[in-house]
């Protein structure tokens, strides 16, 4: 008798079936002992009488386990089925009292012993149901771009220099030499437009920051691309947007039910504001009264009040703000022409936070040369990069999003720890 | 009027069109110009007259151009389409001569040269097509383990100590601690097996081995899966063979040019022979001469040898090999309970070469205990990964596939470095 998943269930009311997985939950009512069994898709009730009860006698949470029996209807259980088991088989007993309760609708201890206990606590189903979805925007991330043309790539994390300047990498010991972790794949991105058009990336970025917020991570997942034959920055723009609304689509329809389980909701489809950054500045001055005019950034209060106003206003969980200061931008970005001291750049906002950067990059060999010059660095160590501009590149440009934050942002998390499996952090190397 | 792909010229002969790419090679022939137009799909050709042909005088190859005219049939064009140019756009021009031929039919320089020039040399259709093909593997593996139940983790790359133990790693300076590059996804996968059943990983593995050999890299792309409810090995041996034989069935759908390409075949699927690590060498010595008997693992001129004579018996480009001595592998692998001093492992092997290796793995507490300490580990240094034997882990079992090393025997190549868009070894970590 083959093995179904517990979420299929109520396909099989009235036949014998098994299923297997972890004993989630034991209880008695009424002289009748209960067994929930959790399985990858869900959590089933068994009913249990007479010898089939002695079988799990001392058994513990967590044990491995198959049920077989009748599944009949029972409005009072989960699905609205439940198994009369017939017979249970132990696959694999507990050797130990859990460290924490993982079968309460939520996990009781605070950020830290969750991430202690991280490989018990990931299996309390509001813990899994971050990763599914997780999972599914990665899902939606690489069949999207694959869909558009997209070729997807693998760049090397060791690398010899950043992509964005010396600060903040770490460093390896590579035999001889030193090497850092990347930071983002951005140049490599750049150089396999020349070959690809059109290409993206899903993969670890590294970031050696002393911050140690909730919305900072040291190793993070980046979801990249980078396009050819662009005619402005908005081309890139409208590909994130038309991803996000695949996005939302596909979230619809494969995660509901982890959404409702964090009480989270997938963002409305609609169309995504463009404001410069001076819009927004003047956003915030008019309604919030916060003095932020002329500063080159915004900072995380602004972030949450242009959000809350935007969706005040009906305008949607995202924002784009775009036109930051060409000085606080990589060399890679290109200036704007029509706009002295301003770039071709954006950020996108999600529900008060930033979760993407992206832009227009540079594309000619001697306004590269030029700007690696004004800005202080010697165009010579980045000479594998800038060759690519002298053997002929088409206007491009892209953007990174960062799988944790999104999935924070998606499902309500307060802390970008709990949309990463195992995190990394000032302290935290382990598990 | 909008761009469309080279590849798709043959769909619109009769029509005025643009195309849009690099300027592949410009020659004459019987007074007329010619321009070989490449995008990311191909080449094609443009036929240049009159004024037309001085908008291209000394543009050089590689320039980034479009092309606008006519779709016409001409046997003599690759593909049996040319475009009668009516306007040529010059999108950025190149400011140097190309430093080496990528418009002849094969790279002319060794790969050193080849790998000093990557950004360039990758622009190459042949080495395009080996990134095609490695994208279309990724995407196989990716798709076809969401489609049995898997689901995709994010595992940290950042470790504090190695899955294996402590030998080939390399060291990070992590702000006051000391942390290491992740081997291998292997305990976190099989943490996940405990959460999710069955999962999958694309990522990054680094080994700081002192080989510089053509089969050898320091920074790899790894394909992992772990599946949790396994009776034997022999199931998880059954979802790497199902996996093969459906990419073989997708690389032919969408990959034959890229074979054709390099003159190489896609495997036939068959069934993959599984022959015991004692088989295999009986073979070699009755065969081949070569005496094996008792030597712990295969060397790379076995591995060729297996591989010569099963394809001579018809059996296919794959051989499992299973059961190797229990000494000779990780402390993670179950050993054979039937079968003393052999464990329940298996190599894959793909034309002479070794591209996977997988096995059960241990579930059960006290045994995993006892081997760490028999293998002369200390279990507490494993506390994080041994808990989950504590809290119930079914039988499960899994494997990993270099990327590289596939791609490398799918398309022939001789050194695995080709098979990387910017390989990573001994002495090399630019570009």
């Amino acid at each position: 008798m083959p093995f179904i998943l517990t979420n299929d269930l109520n396909k099989h009311i009235g036949s014998e079936i098994r299923v297997r997985g972890w004993a989630h939950k034991i209880r008695k009512l009424g002289g009748m002992n209960f067994l929930m069994i959790r399985d990858r898709t869900g959590v089933a009730q068994a009913a249990i009488e007479g010898e089939v009860a002695e079988k799990i006698k001392g058994i513990g949470v967590e044990s491995v386990i198959s049920v077989r029996g009748k599944v009949v209807k029972e409005d009072r259980a989960p699905g609205g089925v439940e198994i009369k088991a017939a017979d249970i088989e132990i696959i694999s007993k507990v050797s130990d009292e859990i460290p924490l309760e993982i079968n309460k609708k939520d996990l009781p201890a605070n950020i830290e012993t969750v991430l202690e206990y991280r490989p018990i606590a990931l299996r309390h189903p509001k813990e899994q149901a971050i990763f599914k979805v997780q999972a599914e925007i990665a899902k939606s991330f690489s069949d999207f771009f694959k869909s558009e043309g997209f070729t997807q790539i693998f760049t090397p994390k060791l690398v010899s220099a950043g992509a964005e300047g010396g600060a903040g990498l770490f460093r390896v010991d590579y035999f001889e030499q030193k090497a850092f972790l990347g930071q983002s794949p951005q140049l490599y991105k750049q150089i396999m437009v020349g070959v690809f058009e059109r290409v993206f990336e899903i993969g670890h970025v590294y970031r050696a920051e002393e911050h140690n917020t909730s919305r900072h991570l040291n190793e993070v997942v980046q979801m990249d691309i980078e396009m050819g034959f662009i005619k402005s920055q908005n081309e890139v723009m409208n590909m994130q947007e038309d991803f996000l609304k695949n996005l939302s689509q596909n979230l619809r329809q494969n995660c509901s039910k982890e959404f409702e389980l964090h009480g989270a909701s997938i963002p409305e489809i609609i169309k995504i504001p463009r404001l410069t950054l001076e819009e927004v500045q003047e956003i915030i001055e008019r309604e919030y009264k916060k003095e932020c005019h002329g500063l080159p950034d915004l900072d995380p209060e602004h972030e949450k009040m242009i959000c809350e106003y935007m969706q005040k206003q009906g305008k949607g969980d995202y924002v784009f703000v775009t036109h930051f200061p060409s000085k606080k931008k990589p060399f890679y970005i290109m200036d704007d022409p029509t706009n002295a001291g301003k770039s071709l750049s954006f950020d996108l906002l999600f529900r008060g936070i930033e979760i993407s950067s992206g832009g227009q990059r540079n594309h000619n060999y001697e306004v590269q040369v030029e700007k690696f010059k004004r800005m202080g660095y010697d165009p010579e160590s980045f000479k594998d990069y800038i060759s690519i501009f002298k053997y002929g590149m088409p206007p491009h440009g892209g953007w990174s999003i960062g799988l944790e934050r999104i999935t924070m942002k998606m499902l309500g998390l307060t802390n970008v720890r709990e949309a990463s499996l195992f995190p990394r952090d000032r302290h935290r190397l382990t598990p």
